[in-house]
């Protein structure tokens, strides 16, 4: 019979994974507005980051007060610390998201400079990471969490290639300078998202196995 | 007289801010490094990064231990919950004065774009946060961790007045584009580092007010 502690860590985990939807909901909205110049979607992920920063309020409150009430040890203990420090990352995911929804309308306003190709990509990626790590997180699935860590090269090197390709635009067309520096930070939105995700990852994995892949160089890149 | 729990509170204390100490160096000499091109400093602040990624799995491991063995009510629950998330912003500071290193070793290879004047401000500035932010945490001063949130309007005017003053440069000469861009990236790590320090300011005053200012408009400024 499940007791009534068993019943909030579920509750608990439903709300993570609940937040965690609505976080990759704001990166896919915010891309569209890029990819799809409508400033108009921008209103609804400025609305939706409200509710986001409200559901980390909600779920720390409810974590200390397990740990208060519940006392928990050992496992349950370390799924609720790691809990508090997962809504810390997720919310900042949905301010990077917000931040890619404002140079989303400012490049709406002027001509766009070229198709966008590997920001939408990123997005992606950096969408299933989110997913992904929550589950992974919800399931103690260490296997997935490690597999989160490794897209996270991948989000890098797509950073690196937009990066070079925006300078040369800069560089042959001064005029450019401007978008491509708003489409540098959107790139660089998207890259923090992934590192966010990565540090879940980390900690999910360090749950698990009680071990500390966290500061293995082969394990971590550095952000740009 | 002292009980063996707030002796062991104390010593979290003295971790935290040992910590705190590291972070603000490593800030420092990454901008040292890059104001008076020395590259060699670099390898110092690469080595201080493994001491500072190894204090945040100490004081991480203490917070457990202590959450575990004296399950701690109230004030206590709150502040030692509160330091497993300063640890996070702490280590995450640490990666971005290592982020600055290896920009300046980039720009230390090409002659200087410009006499680097507000980038020095802005790490002055962020120094000062990291330090009395966490002082405000230790000593339970919600005045002085509002300070530290005005703060931060301050750096984000210096970042937004680099990037404007870069892009001039980039687009009146776009041989200074891959200096300006390496530039532009020191300033918002450093920009990244004060945002860094708001979090922890703005969990001080949640701490302490047990009041959520975290998210009002008011009081956050979003990154660029």
């Amino acid at each position: 019979m499940e007791t009534h502690f068993q019943k909030e860590l579920e509750e608990l985990k439903e709300n993570l994974l609940k937040m965690a939807t609505m976080v990759e909901e704001a990166i896919r909205e915010s891309v569209r507005s890029l990819v799809n110049r409508g400033s108009d979607l921008a209103e609804k992920i400025f609305a939706g980051e409200d509710q986001i920063n409200a559901m980390e309020i909600a779920i720390d409150d409810m974590c200390l007060r397990l740990l208060a009430l519940r006392q928990p040890m050992a496992a349950d203990l370390r799924f609720i610390t790691s809990a508090m420090k997962i809504v810390t990352d997720l919310e900042r995911m949905g301010d990077q998201a917000v931040n890619i929804a404002e140079r989303a309308i400012s490049l709406n306003q002027e001509s766009q400079l070229k198709p966008y190709i590997d920001l939408p990509r990123m997005a992606e990626i950096t969408q299933s990471m989110v997913k992904d790590v929550l589950d992974a997180f919800v399931n103690r699935d260490s296997k997935l969490a490690r597999s989160v860590c490794e897209r996270d090269d991948l989000v890098d090197g797509l950073n690196d290639q937009v990066f070079r390709e925006l300078l040369t635009y800069m560089i042959s067309d001064p005029k450019t300078t401007t978008r491509a520096v708003h489409l540098m930070i959107v790139s660089r939105c998207l890259e923090r998202i992934a590192d966010h995700a990565t540090n879940i990852a980390e900690d999910v994995i360090f749950m698990i196995d009680a071990l500390v892949i966290k500061h293995h160089a082969d394990t971590k890149e550095k952000g740009a």
